[in-house]
């Protein structure tokens, strides 16, 4: 593939530091970023310039999603935790089958991708359904493969059952440059301990990422503690779980000895503040866990519990809850907080090839419209990351590409197409509810 | 005027107990609504009949709001509010000119529009140009004149003098359907106690609102308290300043006695969640209030603590907040978090001409696209409501009437050039900066 360039109006970076470019050039070869910075400094070129309008800024990673729970959309609103999942999620997901998850996972594809969200972490049933569906879109996925045990998931076979395709999903993914398989042990109240610490040599055995919820209401932190004397971490740690690449979702109720516990073990954390929210789970820790150096990614959670998958909102949410966890302004800057959701992210997943606009990582981006009245004023470029953050969304959003391939142009999914997906979707998610 | 009759195929009516009604006719005759309800049950009707494929809300109330502000949107991130007033907004403001507020709040009204919000409450210097450039828009507001001794703010004139202004603005407004004036005290800790007690009594001669900041932080609460023996609410009650229609914004640290002092004077509250989450100020105890029968509405304040002024954002953090202060998924519910920003913001107001679809009240509402993802599934018309409220947002606000005249289609603000409105608030805004 030869060189293509763009040439936009500002570039967002998405590191730590929040860095903008003003008149930013950002040339892509064979799917990856090859260059990235001011015009005045680019290499020569010859070929076609693409103006974009607006700024440039990373493909969004979502570090935690039950995506065809699309299927499931606001069902149960107003239940807590427990009751909305054994009441109403568990029962219907029951008689799911792999078509319905192919069909609901490829219309939050293209939802994600007209957010800008080009990566997304995928925990749920019928992994391949889930792969392939994302793969057809042209998106990025890490899809874990699922282990469960709970009453309406005996489809799942037993535990050493799904362990068994678990690994064999992985050997077959490394083909798959857009899809990364991992192992999604469910939770510590769902699956045996002996079956987690088997699912933690496994994903070591095949470098694979392991992804669980933990800790995410006060009652499961309690009762599991009970019952067994130790938190969920030490728990996770004294039976094997840890020491690979493991990424644990919500973290709502841990304490500075269980940060201590995921520092060591460079446990990444996927946060889902409104999940977490709108559920009344809790706050999470959001700072501590930074200020330990704990790796930290947002993540919308399902469509049952966010309501969508628009991470833009993750980002805003996650600064602001921050703020008022610590009753400080300055709990969480406007940079971090879009790093939070890019750069950060990427690190989260263990993908340092993603999340931001460095050469050699990844041509995932997106383009966004800065003419708009939430873009107003910009005295500084620092001002954009600001917009970015309190004023503007996914709504801004135009054109998204991933691997150098564009997959929306002017608000429209290219990849997919979304009345006919929105219609099956539809139809599915009544068949499921008789 | 004849009636015009609009066929949608739902109404969600901004009622407190959230009524759907599925397949909806709504009637309007000379600005107001004359009937609403199933299509099914609607009176004959033999004129020309407007199709809309999505459903209709009532137009939103925004509480509480410093739209010229957009100005100035963005700066001073990540400053707590005392030093983000005294050294970022006051000194600007001082060079602020009516031509200056006219620009921004045409912008401002235009984005509300494109939102659904048909009425603001607004609290800033130039009242005159504030109206006036609503009036324009065709947007409805209750403006306040301002009422304000700090540095910087000598042109407002002595308070003797912006009181006599505040009355003869209210004298004059009455002739305009569309303005109201009321009287806009800054907070009991930039005008003093005197002053304030005549402006209460002003307001009460005139029956005007009278709008002001209440307890936003913990620092300003406690002050006030040590230095005067009382918490704000009882020092409003002891000067003289309660009795009529009053309007307190913020009222994030007020105590149960001080929610029992709003309640015996029906004070009513603009609940302003984000800015109060992006300035770190605190999470408002909005289930205390509204369990006292306490009048709630919802504001987005100025967009330079916001960053925006798209109330809808303001619904769902309202949900959240409320959830996560309680932890209980059922602190606040949807159809409450809608009722809040319609209904419920109207009667806040002291409007309730406003704010629901009702016969007899003016026809604000807007026209919400169904047909996007966010909307998926629908299983009982009270989805609807869930979707409004988690999934979809002022995106999906297609089009707005206000008083039955459509001022925005399609997206587009009919009333406002929006390209050179927003080119000349850059303009403005940077030369406020010099």
């Amino acid at each position: 593939m030869s060189r293509e360039r763009y040439r936009a109006a500002a570039a967002v970076l998405g590191d730590r530091a929040g860095t903008v470019v003003e008149d930013a050039v950002l040339d892509v070869e064979d799917g990856m970023i090859a260059w990235i910075g001011s015009y005045t400094d680019a290499p020569p070129y010859d070929g076609e310039l693409t103006r974009l309008a607006g700024l440039v800024a990373p493909g969004l990673v979502n570090a935690h999603c039950h995506s065809p729970m699309t299927l499931f959309r606001g069902l149960g609103e107003g239940l807590p935790l427990d009751r909305w999942l054994q009441e109403v999620m568990w029962p219907r997901e029951a008689r799911l089958r792999p078509a319905d998850v192919t069909a609901a996972m490829r219309l939050a594809s293209a939802e994600m991708l007209r957010c800008g969200v080009t990566t997304s972490v995928e925990m749920y049933v019928y992994a391949d359904a889930v792969a392939a569906a994302v793969h057809e879109t042209g998106a990025r996925a890490i899809v874990m493969a699922p282990l469960l045990a709970a009453p309406g998931w005996e489809h799942l076979g037993t535990l050493e059952e799904q362990l068994e395709r678990a690994a064999r999903q992985a050997a077959e993914a490394e083909t798959d440059p857009m899809i990364e398989v991992g192992i999604g042990p469910h939770a510590a109240y769902t699956v045996p301990l002996d079956i987690l610490g088997r699912a933690g040599e496994l994903a070591r055995a095949h470098d694979m990422m392991l992804h669980i919820h933990v800790a995410e209401t006060e009652d499961e932190a309690a009762e599991l503690e009970a019952e067994h004397g130790l938190s969920v971490p030490r728990l996770l740690a004294e039976h094997g779980v840890l020491g690979g690449r493991v990424l644990a979702a919500h973290c709502v109720w841990l304490d500075d000895a269980d940060l201590d516990v995921w520092a060591a073990h460079d446990v990444a954390v996927a946060h889902c503040p409104q999940s977490n929210a709108k559920l009344a789970a809790g706050i999470a820790p959001l700072r501590a866990m930074l200020d330990r150096g704990i790796r930290v990614g947002l993540g919308t959670d399902g469509p049952a519990s966010n309501n969508n998958l628009d991470l833009w909102e993750e980002i805003r949410l996650a600064a602001q809850l921050a703020r008022l966890r610590a009753l400080d302004a300055q709990a969480l800057s406007a940079a971090e907080a879009f790093w939070l959701a890019t750069g950060g992210s990427a690190a989260a997943v263990d993908r340092p090839d993603l999340g931001q606009l460095e050469p050699g990582r990844a041509a995932d981006f997106c383009h966004v419209d800065i003419d708009d009245v939430a873009f107003i004023p910009v005295e500084s470029p620092s001002d954009l990351l600001t917009h970015l953050v309190w004023s503007a969304g996914s709504q801004h959003v135009r054109d998204t590409w991933v691997a150098g391939r564009r997959v929306v142009a002017d608000g429209v999914c290219l990849t997919v197409d979304e009345a006919a997906a929105r219609a099956e979707v539809r139809e599915r998610s009544a068949a499921l509810a008789r």
